[in-house]
């Protein structure tokens, strides 16, 4: 290539700034070897490594600092430094990048016409390899927000789980099982994993950490082990226990998916589409073969009405068919927390006294667990049908679920975060006499991730009362847990100026405390 | 506010880096008031003064190196330190911040309901304030692409319009014209504006500095004269001599387009409902009565079919009469540049050349200018039906346009930018015999900006041939001119590759060179 031998060449210098999933290069404003406000217009750089083997796109920021970068460094950003995997100093070329071919599949979409499997597959390889900016992502998730075909759905599904690491497991029966999310405290995974592997049947579940949650299954199961555990390790521990709760993010599967949602969760775009493609994605990757769905319904859940959840159903269905993964979904009662607790330390309680059939423990995250697990133990042919419940009750009861839960801890071995709770907690009381007529379970998720959680695994929230519940004036609905000062004072604040708590008095429902 | 009280406050410190149009803080790791990956979960900040009159929402970036932000500070990045302007040192408390409340309704959008105007209003106000991040502002755009109402466009005119200064003139006939862009070269307002000016009626045009192409109007112009000219300076200047030329960012004419056509350059979406409500908001915001608009049609212009032309043309029309602007549109030759000289002093030395009458005077730019002007002299009720043409060649031939410019440039005085023509040279040459059959005005554009403009006024590209001309094997087909080395060989290398000529030889066409 004769345009390589003419490029300038600046030396790579790390820059201590996290970017977050963008790739980010910084140049000085008087770079001798290229000036910066040419390329500006350009909007994004392609880096070259000097033998033409390594390339990366990014977007460029321009400094006036010379500690900072001088005018033959480029700056890269950690995320970026990381990616390009270039040691300090080394010599690299920058040229105006062209954007990625498939933005003119982008644009055809966002103008109204279909995408072919081709087009979707490029897209999605472009975006999984960092080509993207999160404009062009945001761009792309829009346009597809509309509408979305059938075909166009299944290829998006089919070529997300092909751009990451795929697992297979070679037995007859591999389940799996997952909640659409949006319900505090919803830990089932938890319980159900140990029941399931514990009567035999392969449950090898990957989870996600909180994007903008309170907790994640993968936060959660961190405080009682390690979750942070690569593709061999996970296959050694599925073999030997049947089961294992670790976190997908290692084991790199569906990692355009990854990407999507990180825009996606901050732009508050969630189509049906895109729930299913991005769930149906990982499954895929995951090797399962045998799914169960939780859809919980209810008015601040992701589903709102039995209509809603029925089509999200017909669509997990008919994906599932295609790819030959059996799927059954459930819809359950998505009007409140499930349990007690919200946020990882708090929800690990609530997980351990079920396993453990202390008698205080919450009965509705038992009831919920015991219910989903029987759907998954009827896929074994050696259990009659109508007896999943049963045997789920049994492996349960008996202590064989708390045994196996004990096998996978051990062999995940221990985290090392620190998982003591919060120490600082405030009790937000009732406003007056009345039955707590509704829990918000948006505002309560918020309450916890402003208390710490999931960054501070004893940060968030501990629920004393329930809907239906009777309370007095002066009665505490909930316990806030923080481990700092200034994220406690902040959640006390925000709690006591909205708490999410509707209480009906003599007086009809009112907002508590108000 | 009781929240107010118990936010933690850090230092405000500017960090010397150009992050582009968004708002970006900075914050250390180890940051002692508060954590930040616990405020990463809401992407975005609200940063506050400490006497809570003023607020800004800013993204947040994380830096592990204390010299650049250190625990007890908060970094703002250029842009937002200048929009923030509260000096370095003062304290300043940081929350996680709500998304604009306006978010609500681009979700709306994106799931197909209808925008109302007050919904436009707030998504448009909440832009032009700096509050959406560049993910969301492309979440709004990609949402109104797919389709967009008569009201829809007719509020978002109206709400971008109101965002900004507003002139008024207090003269019966306030004469503008615009071109809808695309074609290399095309300086035709500097040859309008004088000769409509020199005629008497008024025409006070603000154009703008180019974003991804190699000149502006306003870029051009500042060869001869400042264009950064306020509105009272501008107001002076139009009074004594009936028009001027100045840069429309300064007078903040739709700030909220300018944000939004930075994020639309870069994603390569532009409906025609965004190209009108963008054009008609500038246009109503400066005052403008009678419009004459200019659409280039060509294989590589905005527009490419007759068809295309009417129904952008209608829609023109449509907001004009809504507003009670006088619009007219002409569909124009967009199949080539216009005259020789693409990048700020070459076509600043066509539009003189035309003016000054000399005998080697782009053709091709001398007949549109005409044409254009005889269209906006025409608005004058003195003028008699039809003799417009006649006006305009009497004002230009007579050398009453020229002085009427050289009264203009006067009173706008002389920039102080570097005027010269680039020194560095290469023909790019025909690589066999045949006829001009096409040039690729996109691929002569992105030439012109790699070696330099509009950043080196002085670099660009210098037409030899155009279509239908007779070239020999190594004819020269156009001259590059550089400033600077590395923009040189880029360029070079570039158009070798690609030179964006169609030659139609003996053995049928041909690219040139190959």
């Amino acid at each position: 290539m004769p345009e390589q031998r003419l490029r300038p060449k600046l030396k790579v210098r790390r820059i201590a700034l996290d970017t977050g999933r963008e790739n980010i290069a910084v140049i000085s404003r008087h770079s001798r070897a290229l000036r910066p406000e040419v390329f500006r217009g350009f909007s994004r750089v392609e880096l070259t490594n000097s033998n033409g083997t390594r390339s990366m796109l990014a977007t460029l920021l321009i400094t006036d600092d010379d500690t900072l970068v001088d005018a033959e460094e480029l700056g890269l950003a950690e995320p970026a430094f990381r990616r390009f995997a270039y040691p300090t100093g080394s010599l690299v070329s920058v040229t105006p990048a062209k954007p990625p071919e498939s933005l003119e599949a982008v644009r055809s979409k966002i103008l109204g016409h279909t995408l072919d499997a081709e087009d979707v597959t490029a897209i999605i390889n472009d975006i999984a390899h960092f080509r993207y900016s999160d404009m062009e992502i945001a761009a792309f998730l829009v346009g597809s927000a509309s509408f979305m075909t059938s075909s166009e759905l299944l290829a998006l599904t089919r070529a997300m789980a092909e751009a990451g690491t795929k697992l297979r497991w070679d037995r007859p029966i591999v389940a799996d099982k997952h909640c659409i999310g949006g319900i505090p405290g919803n830990r089932t995974s938890m319980v159900v994993v140990p029941i399931v592997a514990a009567h035999g049947l392969t449950i090898p579940k990957t989870s996600s950490r909180a994007i903008t949650s309170p907790a994640g299954t993968a936060d959660t199961m961190e405080v009682l082990a390690r979750v942070d555990i690569g593709i061999d390790e996970m296959r050694e521990i599925v073999h030997a226990y049947h089961g294992c709760l670790v976190w997908g993010g290692r084991v790199n599967l569906s990692p355009a998916d990854d990407i999507l949602i990180s825009v996606e969760r901050p732009l508050g775009i969630d189509t049906r589409e895109q729930m299913v493609a991005s769930i149906m994605s990982k499954k895929l990757a995951a090797g399962a073969t045998h799914l169960l769905i939780d859809i919980p319904s209810g008015p601040a859940a992701k589903v709102t009405t039995a209509i809603e959840a029925m089509r999200l159903r017909k669509l997990f269905e008919f994906v599932g068919d295609h790819f030959g993964i059996a799927v059954e979904v459930v819809t359950t009662d998505g009007r409140e927390p499930v349990g007690r607790g919200i946020g990882p330390v708090l929800e690990a309680r609530d997980v351990m006294a079920v396993l453990s059939n202390e008698p205080n423990a919450p009965r509705d995250l038992r009831e919920k667990s015991l219910r989903l697990a029987a759907h998954l133990l009827e896929y074994d042919p050696k259990i009659r049908g109508g007896t999943g419940y049963a045997r789920a009750s049994e492996l349960l009861d008996s202590g064989a679920a708390l045994k196996q839960m004990q096998r996978i801890i051990d062999a995940q071995g221990p985290s090392n975060c620190n998982n003591d709770l919060g120490i600082l907690t405030v009790d937000i009381r009732a406003a007056g006499d009345g039955v707590v007529e509704s829990i918000d379970c948006l505002r309560l998720n918020r309450l916890a991730r402003i208390a710490g959680a999931p960054i501070d695994k004893g940060a968030g929230i501990l629920v004393l009362k329930k809907t239906g519940d009777r309370v007095e004036k002066d009665e505490p609905l909930y316990r806030i847990y923080a481990c700092e000062h200034p994220e406690f004072e902040l959640a006390a604040a925000a709690a006591n100026a909205q708490s999410g708590y509707e209480i009906d008095g003599p007086l009809g429902p009112a907002a508590s405390p108000q």
